[in-house]
């Protein structure tokens, strides 16, 4: 479909799309709120999410006080896990059923927010840990009912955890990762403030960054919502519908606001109006993906984070070997859009264009090499590995990481082309070099 | 500000806005989603609110016949005014205390689900009805608590007041227009189905769109949010809170889309693509002016609707003398573009270009008086009345024009330009003649 119109409805497929957002508070000094939101919201005894480096910033003590000075109980837990395991989930949710508390605030990236939804349930709703996680790794039980109130604060300009209903973990029994998605795990409020950012080291930066960059592309190029089959129900319509004209106008806008700071956030932490549009770009590439969905990069990232060895990024708490999520996502990229351009070249090139690339003269049957050299021009700038060779895996991986990705049928179903396993297993071989 | 930049924040004016919508679902045949998503919500006992002429419509038996199939038991409610006053909402909410459904259902323009908002509202809370009402009209009290769910199903593409939460009425006494404004009035969902508007006449096409397009040029030309004084407390920053990259967002689209398809959906009925594109517009247009509010054309617009004498519009019931909404609204618009354009001018000559003007050589001084000729083009195209001497009005009438408008502070505070009486009745005598 071009960019801008409303495609056909392919038979027995969906006609409609339905969007879901949360209460969005955006500025810098947003954080300051959290207090009297929290007390809004009716919470009395407020759980603090938190990871043990953000508990050491301002930021954790500018939320807390604000809590405090709003006359609530605030109880802390800042032992969230960096890349959470189903180990780390369980010991968040059993702290979560002994401190009982009626609301969340969660600050951190991803891995606190996440975390946090993941407590939530569970102590909302006791069950074991794979009862509502997606099949078919797990089993994909819808949650009973609403969770407790959660203001989300998101401290990285990438997730966008803080407006989705996705809960993303490590299952360590099977070095995967996998996930819950649901629309009730979604928080009831964010609290975005850019000044967050402000003391983020540049690779950290450039990886969640890429990450918003990803997930504006994915969703973007993702399978429209009306080649999507019609569900059973409307209220089984799920939250990877597929490109629509909502997730449309937030991937466009995202790219282009990406195209114009994310390099410079990267190399100038003291250039706030260039982190302040990263913040932004990340919360509209997160409505947008919620409601759309990613596809092939994200699903075979699960499998390139899980299965690291020992590479160890510069940026990220030393110890566990770690592929940062964006990191994980974006050596994908490239080779994933060189091959689903053929299915809508208009949309890539568009992408390039809004990326910066110089793409008016550009014919149609280039598209996918024009975004891939774009993506590649932009990884190299912020000094993003060079492919899968990048962060340690060779041509004898591409079977594993073959096995790994292929169970994430959940974004896989939302791409744009069929991912069978030769499918997958050429695209990790394409991506293990760029340059 | 440009257009796309986070502007700088003015001493003692707000850093930060706040993003709320419904839930919103979209799509052709939609409606038939109604049932099983008023039962998910837990209702079980459904007033279904609309007016006489849409309850005879095949839209109306479609909803009915899927809340009924979804098991729930419905009671009908289609005495809803065209143009609600006091008296109308009086009814409404005497019916909804004696027929204590669960919840509601409303399909129809924007009088319908403005009525079934009032209703909902005084049958949860009863008390009298200036109690909530904006101030200096009303005592402007915060509505106590949550309403019961509503499923707002708009048949124009026009309000938006499925996502917005705002309900609006003539108060006959002061023969003024006034309205109830709280984040508690905003339907829990909105199902926007395009094929509910294929019936619609020309004239009523062409009001509701014009009313569209002044959301979206209102909401991108407001008062920027960093230039609106910080309010005590965040859980009281309003609604109108001026022009957000939020909202810009949706205004540029709305504007590029109306600019495209407006005359070919009032023109052509049969051009269903047009009037989907349309639906899409107004949900666009509403999601934006609900979280950054319209200023002096819809301030104006309530005075030139209370005191209409004898003008009958072609497309509307007969019998009472109406200017519909839209029509009130954009016959003031040249003349308020011409005066604000100079606070913005770039956002001027944007929003002209997106509307289709060609403006890519214009001088920034000429901003307003290019924004004005595109909007008079089109109104001509469309057969909207010359200006207020088009709908009646004569020099004789603008003293009470401008009495009737001031007390719009809620929207005129909106303006970009101080709207004090002087300007108003300057305004409204530019208004009164444009071709």
């Amino acid at each position: 479909m071009a960019c801008c119109e409303f495609p056909a409805v392919a038979e027995g497929c969906d006609g409609a799309f339905t969007v879901d957002s949360s209460r969005i508070t955006f500025g810098r000094g947003c954080l300051a709120e959290v207090g009297e939101r929290a007390a809004a919201l009716g919470m009395r005894r407020v759980a603090l999410f938190s990871d043990v480096d953000v508990a050491g910033l301002a930021v954790f003590a500018v939320a807390r006080d604000s809590l405090l000075a709003a006359g609530l109980d605030v109880v802390g837990y800042t032992d969230v896990h960096v890349e959470p395991t189903d180990v780390s989930f369980a010991d968040a949710a059993r702290f979560a059923q002994e401190a009982q508390p009626d609301g969340y605030v969660s600050l951190g990236g991803g891995s606190v927010i996440d975390t946090c939804k993941a407590a939530n349930l569970f102590a909302s709703y006791p069950a074991d840990l794979l009862t509502y996680v997606n099949a078919p790794i797990g089993e994909a039980k819808p949650i009973p009912g609403p969770l407790k109130p959660h203001i989300a604060c998101p401290t990285t300009a990438g997730t966008g955890s803080e407006v989705t209903g996705i809960a993303i973990f490590d299952l360590l029994s099977l070095a995967a990762k996998t996930g819950i998605a649901s629309h009730a795990l979604r928080p009831t409020e964010a609290l975005v403030d850019p000044d967050c950012t402000a003391t983020l080291p540049a690779g950290v930066v450039a990886a969640a960054g890429l990450d918003v960059l990803s997930h504006a592309l994915e969703s973007y190029t993702a399978r429209p919502y009306v080649h999507r089959p019609a569900p059973a129900r409307p209220s089984l319509r799920p939250m990877s519908q597929g490109a629509n004209p909502w997730s449309d106008l937030g991937c466009r806008e995202a790219l282009r606001v990406l195209g114009q700071n994310l390099e410079t956030a990267v190399h100038d932490a003291a250039d706030s109006a260039a982190r302040e549009q990263m913040m932004w770009a990340a919360t509209l590439a997160g409505i947008a993906f919620g409601n759309a969905g990613v596809h092939a990069p994200h699903g075979m990232a699960y499998a390139v984070a899980g299965l690291v060895r020992d590479f160890h990024p510069s940026g990220y708490p030393p110890g566990e070997p770690l592929v940062p999520h964006g990191m994980s996502v974006i050596v994908n990229a490239p080779a994933v859009f060189r091959f689903t351009a053929q299915v809508s070249p208009q949309r890539h090139l568009e992408a390039a264009r809004l990326l910066g690339a110089d793409a008016d003269d550009a014919d149609l049957d280039d598209a996918g090499e024009v975004l891939a050299a774009e993506l590649i021009r932009i990884m190299r700038a912020v000094h993003i590995p060079n492919g899968l060779s990048g962060v340690g895996y060779t041509e004898s991986d591409i079977t594993a990481l073959t096995e790994g990705a292929f169970p994430q049928q959940r974004l896989l179903q939302n791409a744009p082309r069929e991912m069978t396993k030769p499918v997958l297993a050429e695209l990790f071989r394409n991506a293990l070099r760029y340059w």
